[in-house]
């Protein structure tokens, strides 16, 4: 019987999770049942989200079990299909494991097409991160001409995107990055109209040079000290939209910080969180407008590669130390046409 | 001439606020000009958003000036008209001055009819802490049946309109207060659920005990660590109106607190702020509501006089204290029909 890789939760991390939280394992290649498809990983997804996973703690994603494979956005290639839609070769994208292969059951599969452009974008710009950032950017932090809007996480991949959106419902756009390359990516290739890097200046001071007329749209994926210095700078009618906390997820204790909610008063500001699974109907929608705005070079997107699935976890590890341009992916096999 | 006495800001309060930040004058009293009334206060309001116009900061309401008379609600009797839709002896109501006697624009004051009820109401049930707690809960909170309503400082004067409306929407209604007295008048006579005592229970597992199948409308008005029992109970799809935060009024470095946008992502809850003053063309709605309520007895309320001008100070600094059940006003003259 052939055989295929996955990596297991080892141990649930307490605080910043360490290589040793993952466990690498060989197992027989599964086979695919009635209706149901195996799929040999080409890209696979590491996505800040996960580190709730590891909790044991219910939330909106299930937590792993301790001793089980993990889930992951994967891009694959078909090897086997018991399912009309597919055959073998054809290029799919899906929840999968954090595995070489997996068995999914064909109905939750989405085709790709290769000849759209690279077939990785459908973990990126043109997959979750993407929706994610057109619906929380055009339905909750909702841009109007002349708005000025906060990205955090600016160069990441949900965060890249949602300022491209915002730029292009024409407001004026400022990230957050946590390098020099990355801000210069924001400004000259993405048209973000400034961008702070949160690692070298001094927050509050560089937020409120970049925003003379204040906030209007805050899309926030960070959480911590970004949010805080937004948050003196919200305009009466503001929206903030919370995407993610990325600087709190491995907190081991509750974090701190100012109180926030007396300024909404006097600003009348809305903060809401939002979840791309809310609009799981919608999806069709989001990929038509994104993929049209990256055809027409209005979206731009970049990748960060970790090549090889044994380097899976510190891919994922890397997310919290910045590390990453754009999405990160995982490539664990080349495509073949 | 004739004289009258007002209140002054005599100095801005670091911290908690005291009687020697208010300076009692005698002055002349006004003459009313072209198109204006003088009214002479039989009822002054104290809230609790004053102390913010005590700040030199600018915010939603513009900061009073040291040495200069400070505004309130005012229900007085018209003294002396020049406008054409008053005349001596008429009760009005409306934003005047910490004064026995002021003069008004004549447009910018509103009609009490004393035959509806007790002219005070004008201050409270039926005046900006009713229509606040109107527009706040059914447009900011919005319950539905079946839905859990927490509601802050629910004994004061915004607080027990806010519940009530809650509960005649069908939602089962939780309230915090600061004694015993106040949680056994918010359930025996307000009809509230259930009430807790912030001053002696432990929050968070009153909270959790009182609102077993969680949060689903928070209505705020006091912040900090009451806020930070609500939120580890609020549901998906939860809704926050940030009224005031009156906890954090005094304080003089911005306090601190647990860090609340993680939570949002998860329960994809909305937070916002909202003044009643971005209602000011819809005050007659609320308004008939309100007293059709009041008069079939679905709405009751309780009102704190202080008696004598000279006290009003201590009337505002006694809502700091919590020492007020529901409206918190300063008899000043007594009504002559």
């Amino acid at each position: 019987m052939e055989e295929t890789r996955q990596w297991r939760l080892a141990s649930r991390p307490v605080g910043e999770p360490s290589r040793d939280d993952f466990e690498l394992v060989t197992v027989d290649r599964p086979e695919p049942g009635p209706g149901e498809v195996l799929v040999k990983t080409l890209y696979q997804s590491v996505d800040p989200y996960m580190r709730g996973r590891m909790r044991d703690a219910e939330s909106y994603a299930e937590p792993w079990d301790v001793g089980d494979p993990m889930q992951a956005g994967i891009v694959g290639q078909v090897v086997e299909s018991n399912h009309d839609e597919f055959e073998a070769g054809d290029v799919v994208t899906g929840t999968l494991l954090w595995a070489e292969h997996a068995v999914a059951d064909g109905d939750e599969l989405r085709p790709v097409d290769p000849d759209r452009g690279p077939v990785s974008t459908a973990l990126g710009v043109l997959g979750m991160p993407g929706v994610t950032a057109y619906f929380g950017m055009l339905d909750v932090a909702d841009p109007t001409p002349g708005d000025t809007v906060v990205v955090s996480a600016a160069a990441g991949a949900v965060g890249s995107v949602a300022g491209q959106l915002a730029r292009l419902n024409g407001a004026r756009v400022v990230g957050t990055a946590g390098s020099d390359a990355k801000v210069e990516w924001l400004t000259d290739e993405l048209g973000f109209d400034a961008a702070v890097n949160y690692e070298t200046e001094d927050l509050s001071a560089a937020m409120a040079e970049a925003c003379p007329d204040g906030i209007d749209g805050y899309f926030d994926n960070v959480g911590g000290p970004i949010t805080d210095a937004v948050w003196p700078l919200l305009n009466v009618r503001s929206r903030v939209a919370v995407c993610g906390q990325i600087s709190l997820y491995n907190a081991t204790e509750v974090p701190t910080g100012p109180r926030k909610l007396g300024k909404l008063v006097e600003s009348r500001a809305r903060v809401e969180g939002f979840l791309v699974s809310d609009y799981d109907g919608r999806w069709g929608e989001a990929l038509d407008r994104l993929s049209t705005f990256v055809r027409e070079d209005e979206i731009r997107y970049r990748e960060t590669a970790v090549e090889g699935f044994e380097n899976a976890p510190d891919a994922f590890l890397g997310l919290f130390e910045g590390e990453n341009v754009g999405k990160q992916l995982v490539q664990v096999a080349e495509y073949e046409s």
